[in-house]
């Protein structure tokens, strides 16, 4: 039917790899679709069936995106030249066992997963995702040898996600009108910028002083501990969260790819940063771009939010000190 | 922080609801949300923690979409003034239960689901999405008194979108390029149209007259079998289908709310097609708009194709007619 | 080839006409079709052969929209039941004359154009995009009698918008996490918020409290100088303005037709804001939706913030008092 | 305000030049922001000033786009790296003018572009939209030594895109639902194909055998007069034709770039097809990807069809072959 004038590429700079295909994965893989942010996909995973059934869905629906190409394999090689590898697969913590254990656990997975991605894809940012983020953020720049604005963790962009959203909520106004950053730990431990809250740069501390301390009578420090307790509400509620954190990951996707120096709450190194000395990847506001992390944007952080980001590092370096990564 | 001007209205009128939150459901209202298709949904169902878990998990992503308005209730209060309801709520097939059995039962389910629908949203079109669709897609015009153009089902718009990838796929171009259309009853019975089979309108039975036969030496009636078992097949494989059949429902949503005019194969009254008879429904190329369905595509069908359609009009009326409606 | 099963309808409620279709009103229209705002446009304007040409090149790109519905026409019956009526027409100041003058030919055009939108479209939204546009909104407000919410000047939008690209530009960081109003008069006269620049809620000010002042040794005031003059410099290299007002504009009425509560700077009736007490239009940060102006955001002004907006008022008031509307 | 943790890049990958910035290259330029068929444009002109115009404009409205990279210059050091360069730079005929002395003298012109394009971007696809087009992209080929599959002309492209519109306004029926190719030379001498011309596989040929012939009662002859005379028409009408041109070559670019193996009809070398010995370029329907053409395909052409193919390399080749390209 055609005759053939060159031989077509396979490969157009964009494709993101996607490890671990659970309700997470699958929401980075179909957000990424349906939004736009890439036309190829690779799909890795240790269970065969469930990738090649996850496969065939989505391509099934190839009419009512923008005619991807999508792959699966149990075999690394169908990553090779990814731009992006995000890294959703881990195991949960069991019963009684010690985090520090289940650190170690998934370290071990990490170690299987992040060479082979490092061998088909050198030049691919590393984007994790896995939990506890950012102490296998650290795991994962370890092994794979690369420069750090190259390894990042989706750390706390889905808390701000979240906390922006509560503001909107009570305000009554589009969500992308409200800002506020969660930075520090993803997690319990998470901290709130207050003093940067702001609705279209209505600065909310300005009219209410008090504003997430103790003493605020309209109780802003409500929607912080919202933020903290989201996971374990809809874990309990469905079982799992999916849609927020694939949203957020392939907004993350789309920022490096086009190279668009947005601006978003990701676990990056920050040692160096507010007097910290260790090697902890924590949540900070990053630019970011085709060449991964380019800048850390300097908060003029309280006391109080400081000392936070240390109780933070401590948190984190407790774990992270013991990891075998060898 | 402001001062008002004006009262806000709830409503911009181009609202989905979607009846059923499983896995189905979800990739409908996720693929309606991140590809743009409307701003406003509702969700329903009757397991009240599952609702809210989903509740949750789509407004924490509402950054990274267009700022949508989300609500979920078990109270059909919640739907009023929707455009479109999506209807993927029913019961699967017992072990050993009748096909017409499984049909009652769906019924009794449609009967407490559709006259709510009708109520809180009298205007809105009704989109049957669950199996075995083309009866329930008749039971539903039934229930609802609702003239037929606003009683549609999703029917072979999948099976189509399955068949033109696969046709891509072979041919190794763009899928929107691929066309052909799969009719009449989704499932075993469906017929695919070879005659009008194409690739950028150069007709592949121009090129290889025995096209879908017996006799064609290069099996392109794989394809058809092949999207025939496609959800067996992925159903073995990963427990159920839905990115597909999400994307497909969205597409027509978009059709319908757009008043696009697009032609899509969805299932609708047949009665006064090819000679049929019977009110029953069944898939073919329909016209779609605000309007629901204003147009049904006349297709050159040959014997052969006639005839499969009446036996698809055969296998739905044997069980519809012996349906309790009241 | 089709059979009929019910009318196809005419309009789906996210109507937009455009008034005029120089090279405003057509960068509005282009980008309200490329960037999806709608699918159905109104052009019209005195010109019936221009208006034919641009009709036709529009309609020849539809594939490569989404189907768009295009209709273009001298007779403002073309424009019934639109949801937006984009007004761009007007002439231009002749050498020598009077600002007072300009003003009262273009109310004469207005008043053969506002009362044919209202008869066609009693719901619609004006959007009054002429200049002076300011005084011309308040025209449009007393001719049309429709309530002071659904009566909005494009304002300062493209002020803020130009605002902060530049900011942008000196921060190398995306212009979506650079923000700073500009409010007041569109033109000259504007004023410029530096209380609320920010970079990703980065208030500037704290880093520089001398921001924007005279004495600001980083001199950010040129860049508000820059917006000012950005007008005049552009009609000077290419003889007019164009891509950026057609997006500005497109942005307005997404957030109208989406009811998406997003805050934009446009021109809205300020008495009872900030001590004015006349009947003038100017620029605020405004919350839009369906409903056209919902509410005004009450920004923290300084004095000399203050002072400079009376100033506007005192400006705009000085022309708009001697107007004959009848 | 930031750290820096590794220094930005500067391209993404997916950059576009566009060389002349007239009505048709900044319509170009527009529908490929407005789409977000890339965020890194460069503009290449003559005219300094124009141009600067033409760069802040675009600039003032990056807020809404994707906060994308714009630059323009006189000098080509500005286009290094892009992908694809679109050429709309050109003169047009002088009155009594030849042919063959205004394709000499836009070979002129090309002889100043062509080497500077591939210089700065070696690996780049060269998209040529200036007329006669046909002819220019032999001479854009002939003077840039690249391989056939990276020069392109816009060709028929919008030629098959008014085709299709023409065709749906007559069925009411979404455009892209109505199939239908013009090949051969853009201008007055192009073919179309009425064989395959289709409303969702439904071969009009079949219902009407006259189709497109002198005796066809309904005339579908008249709608191929229409597009033919199109330019014609809208030149007089509104001084020249931009939206349409700009959106058909923004599609091309998308597909180049994306990657997505679509079919459009695009000028290539045809020589080899249908028996055409010599080294012309008209249009086919061709397979576009990131190597540019990949395939050609095979139409099924009628004797008379086949007929005018030929009549059109005679054209094309009767100026061509008189072309000093040294």
């Amino acid at each position: 039917m055609m005759s053939t004038v060159a031989e077509s590429t396979t490969s157009h700079g964009s494709k993101i790899t996607i490890v671990g295909i659970g309700q997470v994965g699958m929401a980075c893989a179909f957000s990424c679709l349906t939004q736009g942010v890439t036309r190829e996909i690779a799909l890795v995973d240790a269970v065969e069936n469930k990738l090649r059934g996850e496969l065939l869905d989505l391509q099934h629906g190839s009419l009512f995106m923008k005619g991807p190409s999508i792959q699966a394999s149990t075999d690394y090689k169908v990553t090779a030249n990814s731009r992006i590898c995000v890294i959703t697969a881990g195991v949960r913590q069991k019963e009684g066992e010690s985090r520090l254990s289940l650190v170690q656990r998934n370290t071990e997975i990490l170690k299987t997963i992040v060479p082979q991605l490092v061998k088909y894809s050198p030049n691919a940012i590393l984007l994790v995702v896995s939990n506890p983020v950012d102490v296998l953020t650290y795991v994962t720049w370890k092994i794979s040898g690369l420069p750090k604005n190259r390894v990042i963790g989706s750390g706390t962009s889905l808390d701000s996600s979240r906390f922006r959203f509560l503001i909107s909520q009570r305000l009554k106004v589009n969500v992308k009108n409200c800002h506020g950053w969660i930075i520090g730990e993803h997690g319990d431990s998470s901290v709130p910028v207050w003093s940067g809250v702001n609705m279209a740069g209505v600065r909310l501390r300005e009219l209410n002083p008090k504003l997430g301390t103790n003493e605020d009578s309209e109780d802003w420090g409500e929607l912080h501990t919202k933020v903290v307790n989201s996971a374990y509400e809809i874990i309990k509620l469905k079982g799992y969260t999916s849609w927020a954190v694939g949203l957020a990951v392939a907004n993350i996707c789309q920022s490096l790819l086009g190279n668009t120096h947005s601006i978003q709450t990701v676990s990056t190194l920050v040692k160096g940063q507010y007097g910290i000395e260790e090697n902890v990847f924590l949540s900070l506001p990053c630019v970011l771009g085709e060449n991964g992390i380019t800048n850390i944007v300097k908060l003029t952080l309280s006391e109080d939010e400081q000392k936070k980001m240390h109780d933070s590092v401590k948190n984190v370096f407790a774990i992270q000190k013991d990891i075998q990564l060898k």
